[in-house]
């Protein structure tokens, strides 16, 4: 029986569509036989995380725990979810079934852990910064870390939106002033925590692979030593 | 109940990844709730088309029709395939299901033959070619079509599988020659008619749109059409 991976996705749709890629990009397989099995699940009408977080709109976990057991019923043995907002829910989720389940925020912390790449600046939904779903697992291993101030981080969660509005060229010229600005406040490395970051600086972010870590690079990486292992 | 694509995908990975991105990218969605629901099953593990049509080996038609129950019972309304080469079998896999499945063949002839394109050249594996799935269709609209010589068919065949053992480079330098004597016996277009040529002619076909069709691409409009209609 071969494993299957699982990709709980929608979140957004162009993030799951790059996951996908990446995973395929970077096996090591001679022909199509030798590649990894993929089932995606992506249907995006799941309620706005940072929504949900911030402003009490309606649970995305409904709805995310409809596609797990989709991709459950279609013999997922691992689950990867390309959006780190949604890593809030992670507990709840991973009580819905027995499956492994790769963590995007696990896999990027033990890479930056590892190499100690600090101070390290988060971009992130406004969500993830609340729930501080990176800050406690750096503060923890001694990474200094840097959060952009109020303003930017409302341009950040600007960016974002206009990424997922299909305004890329609007959503990068939001995002790289306050990249700028965390830059001058000492940010070595920047972590591209929310997974629309790697699309809206996908330019910029390739000429400078050691600077910029991509979550979602990060989580396909952790899940293809899963798979080999 | 909202409609679901599924992509009955992994012939070849690659191309599975191009064609759900280029749904995503190609949907006029103002943010992730609005973005068409899919679900993608990418089992590489079929038994290579050509090898089979040509050579005899085994057939990949009971894979194909597991991943097809896949989709079906996650609740695919709708299946898409983006193989060009599998579409022998596509008459074959619609006796399984009573859910509508879009060809890919259909939707590029139908835009060749709406805007009587041609002299049409057809890039393809040998398989594709060999059975005639778009020669029949393209001659009986009255368009006209070359195909390559032999020695340049065995290149292009080369080419693709260059390509899906991740050697993108050698795979446009085989590919390019082929086009450019194609060109010289007068053909003003090329069908892209195996899903890994559009990606190992990315930059070339994205500089002259109307001289490239690109398949995956008419079957990704024709499925949104679909979907919105």
């Amino acid at each position: 029986m071969k494993k299957i991976i699982g990709i709980l996705g929608g979140m957004g749709p162009g993030a799951t569509a790059d996951a996908f890629e990446k995973l395929v990009a970077s096996t090591p397989a001679r022909k199509d036989q030798e590649h990894i099995p993929v089932i995606v699940a992506s249907l995006p009408d799941i309620p706005d995380r940072t929504e949900n977080i911030i402003h009490s709109g309606a649970s995305p976990l409904p709805a995310m725990i409809n596609s797990l057991n989709i991709l459950k019923n279609a013999g997922a043995s691992c689950i990867i979810m390309p959006c780190n907002t949604a890593h809030y829910w992670y507990d709840e989720l991973r009580k819905q079934s027995d499956l492994p389940f790769i963590s995007i925020i696990e896999s990027t912390c033990e890479r930056i852990i590892a190499e100690e790449k600090h101070p390290v600046a988060l971009l992130a939904t406004t969500a993830t910064i609340r729930t501080r779903l990176y800050q406690n697992k750096l503060a923890k291993a001694g990474i200094t870390y840097l959060l952009p101030d109020e303003k930017d981080q409302d341009n950040i969660m600007k960016s974002i939106l206009l990424y997922k509005s299909g305004k890329s060229k609007s959503a990068y010229d939001t995002l790289l002033p306050c990249l700028e600005k965390l830059e001058k406040s000492g940010a070595k490395h920047f972590i591209m925590g929310c997974t629309e970051i790697p699309l809206i600086l996908h330019d910029l972010s390739r000429q400078q692979p050691e600077k910029y870590i991509d979550t979602t690079e990060e989580l396909i990486k952790k899940t293809i030593r899963w798979y080999y292992s």
